[in-house]
Formats: structure tokens, C-alpha cells, sequence
């Protein structure tokens, strides 16, 4: 018991200092620890009127209008410059639509085509010129199975192969035939971040692209995609940024690579001139590209809403408070656990781990099961793997102690 | 004057007969005539209530458990079946999700495809087996430009050439080359009602598949794809649908196809078995395989709750009512507008209408703009046309002849 009250008096403290443990109160919260975030975030408090609005008076009362006077039109570039410093970019170069899985196609077959293109002399990270022998696409073989598909599905179609390594064998795969190489930042089963800056260098070292997933690092730390030269990303929304279920997902187009941004979804949004209804595709200029059809608008604006919760935060300062967060749930696991009966699979490294513990033990599911029915919300992945995904904008350390408390009550029971 | 009571009295009769009359009031309306339903529909009276319940409850406080209490991971197929009987398909061949751009793009690439490979001999629209040699694609060279863009990249990627010709002549131009054809059940811009019966069966008869876009047909007229052995189509919702803006589109796969459909977007949503998380694609069985990732909730429930309007009513009394607005509109324009003033782009012929009229005049933008400060809503196309969609479930003859008058208004002054 004494090492309860200990755990429980440091959490007092801990939030007691955090800076940004007045951000709760602009979220949805209940008597659960949501440590599901990494899922689905929670709901911002904004965003129910927000909705409400776009859909009373923006499309019950102003109707079509809306397209240009409630700014429907312009939404996935607006959008996407919200996000833009979160992620380390420059604004201009992201665009918010369509699911992960369809950005995941658009900047595949966009790298490998850019690959087999003459450079316009303004990428600095390719000094070659035409290469269309290259014909090999590496994916991350640990990666969330549906970038795996998706990437299957540009190769056959660009007429490359798909090689399956991990991010750590990358390095020595690449060659002068690799096209393109599609990782995720931070890894969804084991919460390992991985090393964008090297990886990067790496790929552009061999002449090829990279193309980034963000889906579990956006929102929850730096990523730096503009300091780090990364060609093309995509992430969803609905995790650490807390867009609502389902909200879009988001396409970087890194600037020196827009004028070769070659479409396979050359939707009408993407054209020069949308209204122009000419028979003749003609790309616009800049990250719009990647835009393919009309905008899901309720999704889009709901997403909007959600980002307000940024206004004055840094994504330094989050990240900082992840690091506590999950330095602080292994501290309570270790002390409430018994050894042996749990495997984390996080790394210990701060700079090998995202804003997620896992923890693996045979009966993972029953256990989550158990969790969930004592207040504490993580998740379970197939076989055997507890997911806790700590969301520094409103998990908070008494939360944090609880959960592990609860953790070990649970495995001992 | 007396032609204006003349057809002020006979509004008022249609009204009185009207049996949808009482639709109108599960719309929110004003005192605006709204004849733009064929661009973004009016806001069906239960879905705001219907999404701030989805936003506060089912994300707010469920959160992750949505998933599956609330429904929310089977919605494409619910919904699907929701639309299905509007087109005339039997229910498990329609899945909702993603723009019209990126079903165009699923279906036109799962056509070609198909089309190549041996028939499972339980396909009646093919009597042939493996068809390599096809390599034409050919498009509606009068569509809505984005299915021409989409096409254009799905037949640069299944190495096909594109062909654009104008559905008259689509009987002529096809061959034993021929893969696939897309076509516009409307014209976007005049309103032209195709033979869908007759040019399915002349592309069958050529050995070829038949993709058809709804968008300006369902949920204003029977399109019969079963009974008319469509074999994918694909459409909006925003439209006579009443969705919302952006709203997801839907894709329909003929059940006999399902088997070969093969996706150029393979997302885990599509995988039998999603949350397995394995490495390699396994196609989910029936029109499940046309989804992709995750589905974007907010604006698929908010679709949902605007389709329970349709309950009770049949498409057949909408398109009756649909023929009756449109000869009456052109009844009021024939008797408000000087000859010579505005041309008809609308086929006389019921067989080949819509549910708008399309009227040219060499000042269509400013007339637009005029008629809209006099409370009256229908849209202009690019150079010369006025767009007037009629929507049987909300739109009335009085409406429909204070429009009219108000157009003469316009036009003479």
C-alpha cells in the first residue's frame, strides 16, 4: 500500500506541474481512462456546435452557398495548413481527404513515377536525372497490414515488385532499383518510433523517395517533415488529433515535388481550373493536386473544429509530456505487476518510442476485457498485445496511476 | 395577367394532388424555391438531431465501443442496402464510402480487369473466357469531367487506351477490343435521360462491361441496374439523395462479378478478415471488396439519416412526379420567357428527360445571379446554361411556377 500512495502522491505532482493539464477541460472527458486515443481521440469539446452549425445553417440554411461563403471549397488546403506545423511543414504543401489507405496510392504511384521522371533541376534530393529502371517499392514488413496492401496494389500497377523488410534492414536494401520506400514513423503494434531524419537520408542517398506514414506519431510528437527533406506523407486524423471516426486523412507533397506530383487520382478537385468543365486534365499548381473529389464537408469541418484545441500549444511541449506519460505508466507497471506475468514492447530508448505502451501477455484479450470493465480503456491487438495510447492533451498522471493499478489488479485476479 | 392566374391555379391543383406533397415537410425549407437539389440536396428534418447524437454520444461517450454498438464499422454495407432498392438492385451488391472520383476509379480498373480473366461460368453478361486483348476503354465524351480524368488514369494503368465518344455513339464504336465503357445514366449539364437498358446490352453484346454513374439519376427515376444486368455503377448521395455535402459515394458490383472484382484499392477494410492484421490481402467476399479504409462515420451517418425519408415511397411515384414538374416547368417557361429569349436543352421526349432542365442563354451567368436575388436557386454552368434540378420529394408545383414567373421577370427586364 505504501508504494500506491507513493505512485499516487507523485502523480498528484506531476500534474500538479504540467503545463498542459488545463487542455482537459476543452475535451470531452467521463470517470474512464482513455488511454485509446492512438485509436480514436477523444471528442473536443468545440466541436458539437461546430457541427451543428455546418449543418443547420451551412447546409439547411445557406445551401449551395456554402461551397464559397462558409469556405466548403477551400477546406482540404485550409485544413491541411492547420496541420502543417504540427507535422514540421511549411504551409502549401498538404491537403486533407479521402482515407489513409487512398493517400497511401496517390503517393506511391506519385513517387515512382517522380523517380522515373527528369528531375526539374529544383529537387535538391534527387541530383539525377530520368531513372526508369527502377522498379523495386520496400515496405515496411511490420507495417498496419492496409499499407501493405495498398502499396502491393502501386507496384503492380507501376510495374514494380514490393519487397517486405523492416525499417531497421532498410539501409542495406535499398539499391539503384528501389523506387520508392513506404515506413511508418511510429510502429501501431509495439509504439517504436523510428528513425525518420536517417531513414530519409538513406533513401534519398540511393536516388529514391520516401514516403512517410504519420498516422501514429502526428499530434503526439516532433516529426520535422520539412527540416528532414521527407518527399511524401500521410496520416489519418482521428488519432492524436482527435478528428472524430472516420475523419480524412491528410497527403504532404513536399514543395520542390509538386510540379511532378503525377496523379493517379486526377479527381476533378486536383484540376487548374475545377469549374472550367474542360474535357482536358490540367493539374493546379501545388499540393492541391492531391485532391481528388468533392470534399466529405461534415467530416472535414468537424476535423477543423477539433484542430482549435492546438491554438497556443506546441508540439515540443507534447512531447515532452508523452515521454512523462509513458516513462510514468512502465514506473507504475513495474511497481504494481508482478514480474514475469507482462513483456513491454515499448522501447526504453525515448528516442525509439512513440506516445504508446505495449504490453504483451498470453491473454491479452481477456484482459483488456477485464480492463474495460474496470474504467481503464486501452486496446487489444491480435494475438496477444495490450495497446495503451497516452494522448498528452488530456490524459493526465492520476490517470496514468490508475491504470496501472488497475493493470495490476486485473493480472493478479 | 390571365396566363399568370391560369397557371398559378393550375400549380395549385397539381399541388392538391399531390401525393409526395406531404414530403416537403420532412425538409428544412424556406421561402426560397430551391431548384438545386441536382448540385447539393436540401437538409432532410432528422439529421441534425440524428448527428449531434452520433457526435456527443456515440463518439462522445462511447467513443471506440461505436465500433460495434453503434454500428458503425458495417455502415458502407447498411447503407448500401439502404440505397439498393432506390436503384433497383437486390440488397449485398452496394457499399458506401470514398468520392464518386475514386469509385469511378475502383470500378473502371475492376472492369478491365475482369473482362481479362476467365469467367467463374457463373457470369450470364459473358459467354466468353479470358480476353487479354482488350485494351479500350471507352468514355462518355459529354460526362461530368471528372469520370473522363478518372478514366484517363485507369487506362493509362491497366494499359488501355482511352477513347471518348458521346453515348449515340458508343453502339458503333464498340469492338472485340473493347474492355469497358462508362457512362452517364443524366448528362450533368442538359439533363439527357440514356438508354440504360439498350447500351448495356449493346456493350454485353460486345463482350465488354458496362459502368454506369448514377449521380444525376438515383433518387430521381428507376435505373433497374438488376434488371437491366448492370454490372458496376456508382454514384453520389449529395445530390437527390439529400446526404449532405460531400457525402460518400456508392459503388455497386453485380453479384455474379463480386467473385472477380478485383480493387486497385485493396484497404484492410476490404480484407476478410480486418482485423487479423495479416500480411497478405485476402479479398473480403461480395460487394464488401469494394471498401477501403476507414469509413469516414460523421458523414455516412448523417447520409443514413437522411435516406429514411424515402421510407414508404417508391421510386416509381418520384419519377412521376418528377416527369410532371419538368413538363410543367417547361409549360411556365413556354408562356412567362419571349420566344427566342432562352433555348430548351431538355429532350422533349419523357423517355429521355432527367429530373432538370437545361435552358441556354447567351447571358446565363448574370441571369443566374438575378434570378437568385429574386429567391430563386438553380445553378450555372459554364458558358451559357442554366441548371434547374427538380426534386419530386421536397420541390412543388407552386414553386415550380413562381420560378418560371420569376425567370420571365428576369429575362424581359
Amino acid at each position: 500500500m505504501s508504494e500506491i500512495r507513493e505512485l499516487a502522491f507523485k502523480a498528484g505532482e506531476l500534474d500538479a506541474a504540467d503545463e498542459l493539464g488545463e487542455l482537459r477541460g476543452k475535451f470531452v472527458l467521463d470517470e474512464v481512462v482513455y488511454l485509446d486515443g492512438n485509436s480514436l481521440g477523444a471528442l473536443p469539446a468545440a466541436v458539437p456546435a461546430h457541427v451543428d452549425d455546418v449543418v443547420r445553417r451551412q447546409w439547411g440554411s445557406l445551401r449551395i452557398r456554402s461551397w464559397e461563403e462558409s469556405g466548403w471549397w477551400t477546406a482540404p488546403e485550409r485544413i491541411g495548413d492547420r496541420i502543417a506545423p504540427l507535422v514540421g511543414a511549411e504551409a502549401g504543401q498538404i491537403v486533407v481527404g479521402d482515407s489513409t489507405s487512398v493517400n497511401v496510392f496517390k503517393a506511391l504511384v506519385a513517387a515512382v513515377r517522380a523517380v522515373r521522371v527528369a528531375g526539374d533541376g529544383r529537387d535538391e534530393n534527387r541530383d539525377e536525372n530520368r531513372d526508369e529502371n527502377r522498379d523495386e517499392i520496400l515496405v515496411d514488413a511490420t507495417t498496419f497490414p492496409t499499407d501493405g496492401y495498398i502499396a502491393g496494389s502501386a507496384a503492380r500497377m507501376t510495374g514494380c515488385s514490393l519487397r517486405p523488410v523492416t525499417p531497421a534492414e532498410v539501409p542495406g536494401a535499398l539499391s539503384d532499383r528501389t523506387a520508392a520506400v513506404l515506413l511508418n514513423h511510429v510502429d501501431y503494434r509495439t509504439g517504436r518510433l523510428h528513425d525518420l531524419p536517417g531513414l530519409t537520408a538513406a533513401v534519398h542517398e540511393a536516388g529514391a523517395y520516401a514516403v512517410w506514414d504519420l498516422c501514429h506519431s502526428a499530434g503526439a510528437l516532433p516529426v520535422g517533415l520539412d527540416e528532414h527533406g521527407v518527399d511524401l506523407a500521410v496520416g489519418c486524423t482521428y488519432k492524436y488529433l482527435n478528428g472524430g471516426p472516420g475523419s480524412p486523412a491528410y497527403l504532404y507533397v513536399r514543395r520542390d515535388l509538386q510540379s511532378r506530383f503525377d496523379s493517379p487520382l486526377p479527381g476533378w478537385n486536383s484540376h487548374a481550373e475545377p469549374f472550367g468543365m474542360r474535357p482536358e486534365y490540367t493539374p493546379a499548381p501545388g499540393a492541391l493536386r492531391g485532391r481528388v473529389g468533392t470534399p466529405d464537408i461534415l467530416s472535414m469541418l468537424a476535423l477543423e473544429a477539433a484542430l482549435e484545441v492546438w491554438d497556443g500549444v506546441t508540439i515540443e511541449a507534447v512531447r515532452a509530456k508523452s515521454l512523462a506519460l509513458t516513462d510514468f505508466f512502465l514506473e507504475c507497471v513495474a511497481a504494481y505487476v508482478p514480474e514475469g506475468r507482462i513483456e513491454s514492447l515499448t522501447p526504453v530508448a525515448h528516442a525509439e518510442r512513440g506516445s504508446q505502451v505495449a504490453l504483451r501477455c498470453p491473454d491479452a484479450g481477456d484482459v483488456m476485457k477485464r480492463l474495460i470493465e474496470n474504467g481503464v480503456v486501452g486496446d487489444f491487438r491480435h494475438p496477444d498485445v495490450l495497446r495503451f495510447g497516452f494522448t498528452p492533451l488530456y490524459v493526465g498522471f492520476g490517470d496514468v496511476e490508475r491504470a496501472g493499478r488497475v493493470l495490476g489488479e486485473v493480472l493478479v485476479s
